[in-house]
């Protein structure tokens, strides 16, 4: 069900984009909306921008951390705007909006959308297993946030209904697959950040880009529970190892 | 090609969205614009919606009635809700946009977009030669007349790339990664096979399927050269640790 797909907005600045962007979800039956932290929030201005999405409003949840929003998902994804020198695996909106239905059949899904205008900050994007950038006009690719939504929102009505044949969709495809959550992928880490400093790989005042780097690497893969299993058994071992 | 793609906004009411219409189009690499004698315009409120677009804003067409706006036209495609009793032919807004990009090499196009609470009127929608109909949430189909812009535009963008292959928007395209040759991740696994025998987490004689799932996590991350070498040394660290 489209039902397991939230959006994420953080840090909203105008209230009025929070309708805006209720709005366009509502239209392309996407209704999760998580706000991290939004200014002025709530707002009379939100509310007439989401005209008939006031329930999409009422319902949003809001929380304080971007950790929070997004615990309980396996796949998350950000957007982001395309540069060469992004090393993370990059989805169009259209492909995005697949690998986002397909998944919703089992799992929980975000996908986040950063500030108005400074978009997602580089630890966030960091936490995500995808970033998305929608096709745009090289000399002028400032979509508004709504907007930006509302395209996304469109790709993912427009193929449950290919995928289901009904205007109502309920996502039937799934991939069999059970990817690790954010939450345990975030224990993980902290159990190998513990690991790395403990065998002297890493020094604590001075941690550099080593952890970076391996969670920029760990989430190209997309462990899967199973294998995030694994990964926790070996760690644990060496720890055991290395006199904890 | 895409200049000779016109978007006709007939009596909008809200100034603003004018402007959110502008930046809509311009994101998309659609410049211009006609409106059919707009309420409350020109206005501020126009030009701070339209951001980064207010030379689309500046450039647009003003005239009295949709005759004018369409007369040089020779594709004329109206939007409207899908209803079982109009007996137009409809596009959606996927074959809307390639229509308009395939003959706009030829001619020019016009998409008209109708009023905010009322769409286009009866004789209006009998000018056009096609209808077009933007897949919708069938429970709450009511875009906001800017957001309905932004996904014919990116429609129109997205073939227009496709057909053009510019500013091709195809994943991860360009990157200059130098990815770990396999003689390296051979080497490395067979390092890991090592250490994970010698801390006890497999036994040699009774292997299991440990390495296989490591190396097809791995292999899925494609590490990159630098990414290699620091695993290689947090291994060779452990190892050390563990009496090698």
């Amino acid at each position: 069900m489209l039902d397991n797909i939230r959006f994420v907005l953080i840090n909203t600045f105008h209230p009025g984009n929070v309708g805006a962007a209720a709005r366009a979800m509502k239209t392309m039956g996407v209704t999760q909306l998580y706000l991290v932290n939004p200014r002025n929030y709530p707002s009379p201005d939100a509310e007439s921008r989401a005209a008939g999405a006031l329930d999409v409003l009422q319902q949003a949840v809001i929380v304080d951390t971007f950790e929070e929003a997004i615990a309980d998902c396996a796949l998350v994804v950000g957007t982001s705007a395309r540069l060469r020198s992004n090393p993370w695996p990059m989805l169009s909106a259209e492909s995005c909006a697949k690998k986002a239905v397909d998944e919703a059949s089992k799992q929980q899904v975000a996908i986040v959308f950063g500030r108005e205008r400074m978009g997602l900050h580089n630890d966030e994007l960091q936490k995500c297993n995808y970033h998305v950038s929608i096709p745009a006009n090289p000399e002028y690719p400032v979509l508004n946030i709504a907007s930006a939504i509302q395209i996304v929102a469109y790709e993912i009505y427009k193929y449950s209904v290919e995928l289901t044949g009904d205007a109502n969709p309920k996502a039937t495809a799934g991939t069999k697959r059970t990817y690790a959550n954010s939450k345990e992928m975030e224990l993980f880490y902290n159990q190998l950040d513990q690991l790395l400093i403990r065998i002297g790989f890493t020094l604590p005042q001075n941690p550099g880009k080593t952890m970076l780097h391996l969670k920029r690497m760990i989430n190209r893969a997309r462990p899967e529970v199973k294998e995030m299993r694994m990964l926790r058994g070996i760690v644990s071992q060496l720890e055991k190892l290395s006199g904890k």
